[in-house]
């Protein structure tokens, strides 16, 4: 079945770095893929505009499935292969609630990390301001420290012991903070989480080769 | 169990929205829940963070499991009551690969979607810009389109015939870009969309008693 599947990515994206994951995870290596350039804009292709409409990567396709977008893809992948692989949504209520909150509670961590890695990216020239820029670190130095204080309570993974989506999904974003100068002393709890994980062979052997280069490799050193 | 439940929520929330569809598609009337007001600023209060420490609504809680996520608490619950009320996720490969992919995808259009309706509320004064309104006009034009051509070519719901999660989660932000004025000229599918699902009794019985009044009722009227 893997060779139905076919997934154009670009390095160091989380979105599709959370695919590749997954896709090792549930044993579904030998599937077709792409790697692209950002910097070449190769994510405006045809290739994958025919995927993928917004011109974004990852394009994924399972089957005639198209599935772009990252939860999606890994949600079909654990639903249809469940007894395949590393079984990623555990039975127990309490891992699961906790699983789902983590998972999707990382959109806005995502969203405030952004905003600081990202700034001069997105918002032209004329439109910058220092406050904006100052309002945004305080808004993500904020929201790590809800996570600083989640990671400290838990054993290991985000939902207990067990390695689950929740894991597939947030750590591509642990690493990329951390690859961005995230301070492992300010973050102990969060670093012990990324040192813990980052060699698991299916992210080991996803790691990406390279890193975007949009963004100042500082760009959270002072977070 | 639904005693087991408790929601704090506000009213026209489209995350508040979704989780009281969810608890009428599963049977789960009479559950504890209490109306605070955002103008008020009761998402602030020590009731809301002794359960969701951003201080924002949802607040949710199943037994002893948070779950404020919007998201969260609609997998979670269909996942613990598979049999009871709706089925949310459908067996088929190809419904549930289209349910997953729209689910995650009407992030962006949330995305595109904020940054025009709450522009003014998001931005302070001096730091707002013309040319960065017309920007997330356009976005969100462009991304509207892609819904607009999503929906011509589906059944009634967002995955084909059936009401799947995806419309739990995504119906209450379409419902909310019509009530600021969206025009059903302009985008005809999403007019058919919402008024197919406009009466379905879960969504009938949620309805908003009333809408938030941050935003300008008009504010996209001319999207």
């Amino acid at each position: 079945m893997a060779k139905d599947m076919t997934l154009l990515w670009g390095s160091s994206s989380p979105p599709c770095w959370r695919i590749q994951i997954m896709l090792e995870e549930k044993q579904l290596q030998g599937y077709n893929q792409k790697l692209l350039s950002f910097e070449k804009m190769e994510h405006k292709s045809q290739e994958v505009l025919d995927m993928n409409p917004r011109g974004q990567l990852p394009a994924f396709k399972c089957g005639n499935h198209i599935l772009n977008e990252s939860y999606a893809a890994c949600f079909f992948l654990e639903n249809q292969y469940k007894s395949q692989g590393t079984k990623l949504i555990p039975d127990s209520p309490d891992a699961q609630a906790l699983m789902y909150q983590r998972m999707f509670e990382v959109l806005t961590l995502h969203q405030k990390m952004v905003c600081v890695i990202y700034y001069n990216y997105m918002v032209p020239e004329g439109e910058r301001h220092d406050s904006a820029i100052q309002r945004n670190k305080e808004a993500l130095t904020a929201e790590l420290k809800l996570w600083e204080g989640y990671l400290n309570k838990t054993d290991c993974c985000l939902a207990g012991k067990e390695f689950t989506l929740a894991d597939v999904l947030v750590f591509p974003y642990i690493a990329y903070m951390f690859h961005y100068g995230l301070s492992s002393e300010r973050y102990p709890a969060l670093a012990k989480y990324y040192n813990s994980l980052k060699d698991r062979p299916s992210i080991k052997a996803t790691w990406p080769p390279y890193w975007q280069k949009f963004a100042d490799q500082d760009a959270l050193k002072t977070i």
